[in-house]
């Protein structure tokens, strides 16, 4: 990291970028990080944040902001251990890949020491859903989260706000300023987290349609293409699958439904779509490090017949203090009580099924949170009994809500309803894995 | 003014700029109005600046912002005053205007009742150049001012921070995120304080050059339609005319010789190119009331030949505290006694002679300030002996400086000789008065 010159005029920068010019790293540097320090007022940030919108950002200035910013606090020194490797999601609905795919990758040999979110709106993150095993923690110690990414290959630690906290402070900005939806800056967002987590592969999920960040699978791509490329250029290997998220991924949304899913595919016996899209990932992580890509499947799905995955999910858990019975005993979870059913309107194939609905349902009965602190309700949910394709009569359940006491439930039906379609004619299928880019 | 919904989303606002929307006049209510009240911060409202910079306005849109600028503050109301007018430039160097057609159009009939600035950076202020006179205050009580407006039909006071406060703190921000250079808001900020204070006609020079803030024809002509379109959709009568400012107007600049210089030309005895200034700005201000041009004209000039502006600029000296004798005897004005002189470095023909280098060395022998609230000296100045087209002998004496202990005038020196050019050919003519706009 390099000292900003005094001399340097932050009107004089913006004016670059405003004009259409590309930043050098020494000037992204005067930017951020003396925004970081509190040297250069947000004013002033909001105005260049507002240029970059409009005018963008080359990949090469992109990659430069991502290290800036993942310079900017403490950084991850993750070189002693072997084949690391990190995943991330651009965020759905019913989204518990990560619970499946870090202890299927620890038992192929890779090490994967990672931090998770929690959720926010309609989106569920994996350290709420972890939380829904009693006593499991996501707060370990620097030096014990190392030794036992190194004993057994899976360690898992809430989100450091030591680690690039330029990114949070510029995202608190652009979230008031209309400067989100920009792709150089949701790229480096998301990257400059994963070179400061310090693992030198990383598996990105970017999910496209309904429930997702990203609408369209162009800008999805868009945004792949971004991540790739910044992580090529920091020297870091990165692959990234496009998947579909119009639709829930698997069929629970909710904290302990979905680990509860997550356990059946761990045992071999989850959904289709879920299953392969586990496999797919962890195929690409291999591939990253040089596996053939046909053996690195069947070595991923085999980790889920033979019950390894599943062993490493067991003394993952236990290892951070959670009950290690509960990976044995689904009966053992807390899942709310109350039941309610949505049903086909009429006979027919299922048109589709709004995940962001599902999403807003689980908010709205008390599984997520608006806003960052809330507490939340592990044992509510949704469960999608019937995906696009299939074939209903009239009157069948579709969907089944978990709730508690009816709290939230009808908002959480209205939703559902609205997002359900039910049509004569079977429905284009659509393959869950759109694209991949490396 | 209505009060803006609390439901307005301010980041949607921005939002709707940066995807180049058009705001409503309501819209801009609630940013405008809700920053100069200090309830939507400064990072929005920088945000939101860069997003109209990179978008721009429509001309109902830039009419909406000023008059919702204009309505930030008070608003003077002169509509008891018969056939009132205001003036206003953008801003040059050696540019006595005011001091000369203020009085002729009082001396025509027409009630000047005016707010003016002061000097910053490289060029004068009206407000410093009359303060040459001993005495003589811009703090006026508004009835007062009212009441010499209709009594002599000329009164003019320092600008009230109570009016168009808006564009005061718009401008501030602007300055320090690079978003002044912007079309709609120059102006914007301009019209906005025209508007407020309260004139039915608007007459606007222009200027254009080297010593200018608008560089091109171009630009100005651009600037020029905006200013005159947004007095039009606000019920005003505006006419503007671009004039040339790659060279100093008149002969002299600083604030004691600008006064020297006015009043030779209230005598009638004035260099030909403020003298013809001061007449079509007269002339248009007359037609705006709908007089016809060439005899609005020959009337204006006639105010100059028969000393009817000179006892009306002795009467406005007299009405504000100043000495009136000052006005008949120039050898009492303070006139720093410190002489060097810029000669020519070659026989032939001044080809140029840089506006800013004037303004510049002005600044540096003490006659300007860099920043608001420094104290400056009244006496010293440059007087420009030869224009561009002048025939000139090598050693011939092209400009003199009047400093004062010689502070300074390295400095100037320096800046003048580098703004001077002589050359063998003679330069082609370039008219004062370049366009007009109405």
């Amino acid at each position: 990291m390099t000292t900003p010159s005094p001399a340097v005029n932050i009107p004089d920068l913006i004016r670059k970028k405003r004009d259409g010019g590309e930043h050098t790293r020494a000037e992204l540097e005067t930017l951020v990080l003396g925004y970081t320090r509190g040297e250069v007022p947000d004013y002033q940030i909001s105005a260049w944040l507002m240029a970059v919108f409009l005018r963008g950002m080359t990949p090469q200035e992109t990659a430069d902001l991502t290290l800036v910013m993942a310079g900017s606090g403490d950084e991850m020194n993750l070189g002693d251990l072997p084949r690391t490797v990190d995943k991330h999601s651009t965020g759905g609905v019913g989204d518990k890949t990560s619970l499946i795919l870090t202890p299927m990758l620890s038992a192929l040999g890779l090490t994967v020491a990672k931090m998770s979110g929690r959720g926010l709106a309609h989106t569920g993150g994996t350290i709420d859903k972890l939380e829904s095993i009693p006593g499991w923690t996501p707060e370990l110690e620097e030096d014990r989260f190392l030794a036992q990414a190194r004993e057994i290959g899976l360690s898992l630690v809430g989100q450091s706000k030591d680690l690039a906290p330029a990114d949070g402070k510029l995202y608190a900005l652009r979230d008031v300023t209309g400067t989100v939806d920009c792709l150089p800056l949701i790229a480096s967002s998301i990257m400059s987290k994963k070179l400061a987590s310090g693992a030198h592969t990383v598996v990105l999920d970017v999910k496209v349609g309904a429930g997702a960040f990203m609408r369209t699978l162009d800008d999805g791509r868009g945004l792949a293409r971004a991540m790739v490329d910044i992580g090529t250029r920091a020297g870091r290997q990165v692959r990234a699958v496009l998947t579909d998220m119009d639709t829930p991924l698997g069929h629970m949304a909710g904290n302990s439904l979905e680990v509860l899913e997550a356990l059946d595919t761990l045992r071999g016996e989850g959904p289709e779509d879920l299953t392969d899209l586990c496999v797919s990932l962890a195929a690409e992580a291999l591939s990253a490090y040089g596996e053939d890509e046909q053996a690195a499947r069947a070595r991923a799905a085999q980790t889920l017949q033979d019950g390894s995955a599943l062993a490493k999910f067991r003394a993952f858990v236990a290892a951070q203090g959670g009950d290690p019975t509960f990976v044995d005993d689904p009966a053992k979870f807390d899942v709310a009580p109350g039941r309610a059913e949505i049903t086909a309107p009429a006979a027919g194939f299922v048109q589709s099924i709004d995940a962001l609905g599902v999403g807003r349902a689980v908010l709205a009965l008390g599984g997520g949170r608006e806003r960052k602190g809330e507490a939340i309700d592990h044992g509510v949910g949704v469960e999608v009994l019937k995906k696009p394709g299939d074939a209903v009569q009239a009157g069948e359940t579709v969907i089944r809500v978990y709730h508690r006491d009816g709290r939230g439930l009808e908002v959480a039906r209205g939703l559902l309803e609205a997002g359900l379609s039910v049509g004569a004619q079977a429905p284009q299928a659509q393959p869950l894995i759109l694209d991949r880019v490396n």
